[in-house]
């Protein structure tokens, strides 16, 4: 029986991948990944493109962009089914991952699906770089310091769950959140944090995006994979209070 | 005018370092870290001593683990000042950090001095493996999937804000609680949540610990890098929920 390698590659930066990760990369006879769409290939695929070797076997799989639960079960098992033939076979896998692996990551359901096939697959992961901690040295700022409470919501589905977010920690940052990005600049002007709050696209990404002084922007046609981050302490405050 | 490179080392294990993050340890002739105390190396000069050269000069800053505003400041000045005249005098630093270094990490304050004394200073950051990350792939378990909000506490000063946490999102992390064991363990049997609750102490370094089936340790004397993962929806509900 083989072994599965989760590996984190960071968020687009190629260089962002661990030295651990990157051996496991490199040494894997198999390298997989999440399917692009449309053709194109996908976000994990490209970060490791300067990594593979040319004797490297690419397994693409399947994940598709849905919400229904019997298709995306469907997905998971048959993407599943196809790594375990090869660890069957004795083969070394290595799962590229953007960001962190387990940081909202589809290998969660790869993994479970997996063992639930066979409780004997072995699996290992390599932890990695997450997009809120890449948006934040972009930014030059702290994401967090000293006592402040960070909470990360990975998908904003009403905009009180902001407000609401704001009331139980000192820093916020939004994921997946640009279909409500003219509500958001609202709540956030009510409440004095648009001096607070940035917004970076595909952190370290080649067509990264940086928008600051969010005071003049009242709307903007963000990508997915945006990031907010929301202070609600500034740090001189936080200096003093602390 | 030199640069100062804040480069994040990852929670322990050496290789958990980025590529970009070794590159930039080693090819500055300076390298900075946080002073260990008791004549002990500190953390992060633990984590790269297998990446420094021979040729580099190795420079202890001294941050005390004090809760005092004015010693804190005075010792950041200090710090600072020995930063900004090698900077001054064309070198490139690079400081080490352990875990993510814009994650409750000393380096804000370091910068923030750096910038006050000299705001021509020049300061890039590189992300790093931070410990909640690193955490969840040695348990083997996801740290937040899909819908999940997810709450990092960095320290616990009452078990209440626990108990409030659990109440604002689906995953909370807690950092340096491990004075209050006791509370925690009670208020989690309280809630029937000791089943999805999870400790690593000193995640990938050495001498890790993993704790699980908490039902069983009401007392834990614990390192102060202990990490513990609370989930108060179990995988099965998150599948049948989201």
């Amino acid at each position: 029986m083989g072994k599965l390698y989760g590996v984190s590659v960071g968020t687009g930066d190629p260089e962002l991948i661990t030295v651990k990760g990157l051996k496991l990369l490199q040494q894997a006879t198999i390298v997989a990944f999440p399917e692009g769409i449309q053709g194109k290939p996908g976000i994990a695929e490209r970060i490791i493109q300067p990594w593979l070797q040319s004797h490297q076997m690419l397994l693409p799989l399947k994940f598709p962009y849905v919400q229904d639960d019997q298709q995306l079960t469907q997905a998971w098992q048959a993407a599943a089914q196809t790594v375990l033939s090869y660890l069957q076979n004795g083969e070394e896998i290595a799962f590229a991952c953007e960001g962190d692996i387990r940081f909202y990551s589809t290998f969660t359901y790869l993994a479970q699906t997996l063992q639930e096939l066979d409780s004997h697959v072995e699996i290992e992961t390599v932890p990695g770089v997450c997009s809120p901690m890449a948006a934040a040295s972009e930014l030059g700022i702290p994401l967090s310091a000293r006592s402040q409470r960070l909470m990360i919501l990975p998908a904003l589905y009403h905009v009180e769950e902001l407000e609401t977010a704001l009331q139980a920690a000192e820093v916020v940052v939004l994921m997946k959140f640009s279909a409500f990005y003219s509500q958001v600049w609202e709540l956030l002007q009510q409440k004095g944090l648009l001096d607070s709050a940035w917004i970076v696209e595909k952190a370290t990404m080649p067509d990264q995006a940086i928008y600051e002084n969010l005071r003049d922007r009242d709307s903007l046609q963000l990508s997915y994979f945006s990031i907010m981050i929301v202070q609600t302490a500034t740090s001189n405050q936080l200096r003093a209070n602390c």
